[in-house]
């Protein structure tokens, strides 16, 4: 108890008390629990399959059910992509993504995909109340909302959600607060996220545009990707670049990577999750273009992918692995909108503009804006973001869902396309502005020049993510002791020197402030 | 020949002996070969599908096995895990879980299966002969049980088996020996785990208790993670703690792990399987409770990770990512077997009091009862899995399956799942000690002081997991060599002394011992 | 622009070429956008599932695709793999593996396909034009092909398709010009994976051959492994071995993996793919002999597995994981042909021995062959490709599609499994001579001897794939200091003291040529 008053005494109490508020929550629903009257399927007869849709309910649960899976799946993918960071600032960006996977679900639970599927309807429930704007049914699954279906699509949308934090987490590496980027979830999934979502996958306003079909968005180009990309260039922006990014005349410089395979198997992890993610969007097993839009996703990736290396390759000498990682993410994401609605030369083609839309923006962001995006996302998610959207304007041929683009001759629905681009970039800029403008000026949202140039894993998470002690040679303490005095340097030695003479009898010391044990050594083989 | 023969002198010759009469078993089988009388699909046209409810029937095959891999791939994570030991024990720890995966699985193949699901029923496919206490029908898998239905169930519920193995790994790392983890699997795999799961799954006497429903466990908080749990504290007690973890006061001491990231990766991972392996558990496409089931998964482990990350942030000032995966691991285990009965917001107190349950029984088995556990196996799943056999006694809603808990006013549910709870820990407590302490006073299970000091890698595995040329700029000799001296200092320096004396003309020579090539120094530069 | 032209301008000018020549296809075929009259699904009513075989159509979608899904997944475990190499060549083994799935998609997208499943019926769907020989239908997936049935089974074929690069990859690891590997893409996609998979898969002369049911091989192990193994034996044996893998009387030296964990995490996650792939190449979910399949596949690797790490023990005394890693990938090798067609015991006896198989011919290949084969991939997949396609002639039961093998008493199954062998062996191993025969003596295939010492990553992919700065503690432009000069060694200090001349007011410099900053020191304190 003591220490939770000395967590409530800190600055961010803000987060905390939010926090105890969803703990509140709970314990108010739990009053409720013997008045459960929709039973989802009180006698083990599965009721709802044979009422509705017959034999394809089933087959569509287990469809949308394991390509949500794959979904979650990608966080992974996610968290890989760090290798392209400072080993020093690892665990900081894997724990910004685990927070996405975690603290990010649980708002949207409680609040999020009520207000963004409140009024939808789905496999032939409709859940509760919700208009063009806003929905307001089905918080923390309650009521009406514990229903078999509903609760397919909550899952589904659930791991899509989790995607946003971990968008933003790339750009704003290596130099956020811990307790800012928490804060920032409850605006994000409740507001930011949730309404525009419902503006286009809850069936909103933009989903109903006049003009073409109204906007589409298969796979999130939009909802999810300029959203998140949108903010993720937001918060670099008023983060600023880290230490040494920029010279004094303003040339971009170059922070290495300090594991440039795990930004090839994060690609890899993210590209198998993206076919489940994008097929598994039909959201019903019966609705067999799913092949080609699992197709149109590989491809499209695949060209990206390729376009980037060899274009790498021509401007340096050098076949850029890490770079045609992002042109794979790219053509990813490019896709992600279009997928269903092209045919797979067109989808070749929206993978290879968006290397180039990648490429072209990561020049302009780092070099002409002076925004420092560590791993990319910008360019990725939200130039591609926006790119996707228009692609669909530009190349659905008609044979799905009635959509037709400028290659059919018409254009009405590439300006629905455009108006979805404009309101993302307003929307997602507009608010995530004015959230991170205030966070910057109440409780900051940058660490310390200090703990940038320590690093903040050791310094916000107590640890950093990799000790020196690699193979079995190494007796313990001396290597660990040769790390302590490069953390700290003369200082630490000081402090190493009096806790040693305090408690001479033990050869070895366990540092609080490091984490780890350090060996005893003798002062005069130290000089 | 030789080789084999100087095999079987070695101490491990048990081990030996009963992997030889698994191959004469196999040999034996083969004679059996002509006369399959129970063809499964002869002509090609699914006899099955069409004699069986019909189409609901391949629907439940592809659900069943797609998820059935995805319990396999946790093993994955399992193996992540491995990244908060040192690094001179971690392809130990991979070893385990990877021979829980292969050896493990082979021994429930030849009798495990058998045992635990003999007399049961699954998809109108009756196999053979069993009571209430034991199974005695589908060994290897021959004659009635050569069957699509039966090895469905038997690939979905290997899978499964993999775990305990596993489970125990975590526990007794970096200090037994592999002789004795892998002849303890011919106790586990055919008396232990199957007989406890028949008693539950199998439905055997505890599955048919008159108190409430009988005991349920969903998707194995009991039956895998309780049974495995407990089995990991017996294997810890009995082995003792690592040298150094606890100084002469008895106060514990801390291990760091040498890539905390590896953790990160790995639950998630984790996570991504449970959904498969929780849903999966419905065992039937056409069970549309699946959707209830991935959700509450899902939120429940979340909850678990933000409590603990948000606890470790309170008590010590940093947000402990490593404790924080741990968290969300307790939550998944205790969400395991109630996560059909319960609503969503009983799913997120279950993750929340998970995660409680987690931390009280870490400070309690290594403060109080002085047992090192290094990555926590017996609070994560062993505490966790009797908290989420309970959880079903409490929280069960009356919404599936008939099963209701103390909230809507039923106390027989929770009788049930308490006796489960005694049941488990009595029958692996029991035999576990029993088999830990026959191993201990035979073969031995811990490895010697300069082994475990040296670390397991190179002393039982004969490499270490990482080399030291980590990048291009390292000359493969130099680096090497320095590796060499130090792992076995003053008296392997001789050795390569005399072996280049001997063989003066080749600059480098090969160490058996190491494994590694050595670079030769004239031996002036050395003093 | 300046850049394109200064690409065109060197050696490797074919590839440019042929990538150009994708390009304009690619610009043509928009020509076509508006005369699609094929739309695979107008109205969103999903058609096909109703005119085809019903409700079961929809199921096969699913399974196919996710299981399709899993075998793309199976890159990230060949990616992993890389862990046995040396860690300066890590990122060009993972680019290679990165090609496979993206470039190597892309020309099967663009030719294979159609050469491979021309003329072939599936669901229904009969695509185009194709003999016994070859086929010609469905070139970019064009016209007739633009169908959701097709397209299924492209994905499908496609993701397989991308394994012959990842396992030519570990044959070719450590010493290939990327230039070379890439060219080689466009006669192995086109000409040599897509006939010989025409042959049997596209039912061709191989499947329609007159003894027993003619040639079978239920999941590529001979159409993928066979020809991707013979291929990889001679890419292997026309680069010649690694400088230092043979001392001068011949006998062979070992080079240890840099990362052996990451060589269990990369084989348990393939083992994960091939459940999928292999039970997924029933290509219908109404097949319930898919559990048989998943069943047979997982116990025959894990018998290898076992086996192999067993005898490392007996053999060496140390339990080699590194090896039974290999072990377990060569009993799934193994089974991928006759998975479908034989019982459970006969499954653990296949992969029992394609374990000897692979141990025996890593010894042949090595000992006797003198060939350098640094991940094992030809004794993996080219001998148990070749074990796996005869099983099926030995233990094929009867019970399944009418295949009946000696265990039954008729030989004419071997017979036809026999003449795969030897076709695979001719057809790939013939012109795969000429492949590398021709690019041997044009652009040649190998590394410079100083490229290859400094290690590929740097000199190919401009980084190295790990960076020093491991921990918090390091000084960013210390550590990269040393690195800078262990690189290049004394040429690059003269390069950098140059540089520093020049531009003495920065304290940092930017290598352009070893894409990192180095930090500028005085002269005085280097020497």
């Amino acid at each position: 108890m003591g220490y939770l008053l000395r967590g409530l005494r800190r600055p961010n109490i803000i987060c905390s008390f939010l926090f105890m508020l969803c703990l509140l929550l709970f314990c108010t629903n739990m009053a409720w629990a013997g008045e459960h009257t929709i039973a989802s399927d009180p006698t083990g007869e599965h009721t709802f399959a044979l009422d509705f849709r017959g034999v394809d309910m089933s087959e569509s649960f287990g469809w949308v059910l394991l390509t949500g899976f794959t979904i979650l799946f990608m966080q992974v993918g996610f968290i890989f992509l760090g290798g392209l960071l400072q080993a020093k600032n690892v665990l900081s960006y894997m724990t910004h993504c685990f927070l996405a996977t975690t603290l990010g679900a649980l708002i949207y639970f409680v609040a999020g995909f009520a207000l963004m599927f409140g009024g939808f309807e789905f496999l032939g429930k409709h859940l509760g109340g919700g208009n063009a704007f806003i929905g307001w049914s089905g918080f923390l699954l309650l009521g009406d909302s514990y229903d078999v279906r509903t609760i397919m699509m909550f899952l589904f949308q659930a791991v899509i959600a989790t995607f946003i934090g971990s968008i933003i987490a790339g750009a704003v590496a290596e130099r956020m607060k811990l307790g800012a980027y928490v804060i920032s979830f409850f605006f994000i999934y409740t507001i930011i996220y949730p309404l525009y979502g419902h503006w286009v996958w809850g069936e909103g306003w933009l989903w109903n545009l006049p003009f073409g079909s109204g906007v589409r968005d298969f796979a999130g180009s939009g909802v999810v990707h300029a959203i998140g990309g949108t903010l993720a260039f937001v918060g670099a922006l008023f983060l600023g670049p880290r230490i040494g990014k920029f010279s004094k005349d303003g040339t971009p410089g170059f922070f290495p990577g300090h594991n440039v395979g795990y930004m090839v198997i994060g690609t890899v992890l993210l590209a198998f999750g993206w076919l489940g993610y994008d097929a598994g969007s039909t959201l019903a097993a019966g609705d067999l273009r799913a092949s080609v839009v699992a197709a149109n996703t590989f491809i499209a990736g695949a060209m990206g992918a390729v376009t980037v290396l060899y274009y790498s390759y021509l401007k340096t000498g050098a076949a850029d692995i890490g770079e045609a990682c992002n042109g794979f993410l790219a053509g990813l994401v490019a896709i992600s909108a279009p997928c269903a609605y092209v045919a797979p030369w067109a989808a070749v083609t929206i993978g290879l503009l968006g290397a180039i839309v990648y490429m072209t923006n990561l020049w302009f962001v780092e070099e002409k804006l002076k925004v420092d995006d560590p791993l990319g996302a910008v360019s990725v998610h939200g130039a591609n973001g926006l790119w996707g959207l228009l692609a669909i304007g530009i190349f659905a041929d008609g044979s799905y869902g009635g959509v037709s683009g400028l290659i059919t001759g018409n254009g009405g629905q590439l300006l629905s396309q455009f108006i979805a681009c404009i309101v993302a970039l307003a929307w997602a800029g507009g608010l995530g502005s004015l959230m991170f403008f205030i966070l910057k000026n109440t409780i900051g949202i940058r660490v310390s020049e200090r703990v940038e140039s320590e690093g903040l894993d050791v310094n916000i998470h107590g640890s950093p993510c990799y000790r020196l002690q690699t193979g079995a040679e190494a007796p313990l303490g001396a290597e660990i002791e040769g790390a302590a005095e490069d953390t700290e340097g003369q200082k630490n030695t000081e402090i190493l020197e009096a806790a040693f003479a305090k408690d001479a009898k033990r050869e070895k010391i366990y540092s609080e402030k490091l984490g780890i044990w350090i060996t005893a050594k003798p002062k005069e083989t130290e000089k």
